[in-house]
């Protein structure tokens, strides 16, 4: 059962402004479910329209994430501000390496950088379900 | 399935280790699956003994957590060192707020401080299953 939270004092995000917010950032979570047990990784990502793409090896992730519900979070806290935000992606994974449906295409078109070292020939994207983000202010 | 990912330049970060850098650290992501779709939530933590623990209102994460697989995890990037690493905790959710098992004791024991605004007045906790990190350091 999916209930939102009850904190009156959280705002949403439009769909839109978590999509700048996005497109604004480059480290990510990713969470898949392997044998029923989440796992979350850490990724360079890039955003190409509404869809968030990132390089991988071969791998846990290459492995588990394409055709099966995935979840990406980005989140940012301003000290200065007081000001903090997270944004929820859900979907489902796609192999984008060489795929020829639309996601895969919109994906290659995003250049993620990936920092950790390793050979990253593939590439996945996330087919969105739902974007949405939520914001707090803390007075001052 | 589930491959170690094959990054040959990725070092294994031992479970004190991991400890260490749970118990310094103060925000992490949770991930929960509510009806086969993983979502993952931002949270401040405190680490007692190898116990997990946040603070919660009602709401999602309180509804979902308690009795299913959940995974929390933590990275950090230091740009001057150039070294990134990221601990995962693999687990099964605890409502930790009134329990007297053994993990909802310790839980109680850990005092997260959540930032976010909203009267938390539930306590959950993660029961681990494996708690493993990997480290990359990028060479200058």
């Amino acid at each position: 059962m999916y209930e939102p939270e009850l904190h009156t004092d959280l705002e949403e995000i439009s769909e839109d402004e978590c999509l700048q917010l996005l497109d604004r950032h480059k480290l990510g979570r990713l969470a898949i479910v392997v044998d029923g047990q989440p796992l979350i990784f850490p990724v360079n990502y890039a955003l190409s329209h509404r869809v968030v793409t990132f390089r991988t090896a071969h791998g846990t992730k290459l492995a588990n994430a394409p055709g099966t519900n995935v979840a990406f979070e980005v989140d940012d806290y301003n000290a200065s501000t007081r000001v903090g935000w997270s944004v929820l992606v859900q979907g489902v994974g796609v192999d984008a390496t060489t795929a020829l449906d639309d996601v895969s295409w919109m994906a290659r078109g995003g250049t993620p950088h990936p920092l950790a070292p390793g050979v990253k020939i593939h590439r996945l994207a996330i087919k969105p379900t739902s974007i949405t983000g939520r914001r707090f202010s803390l007075e001052g």
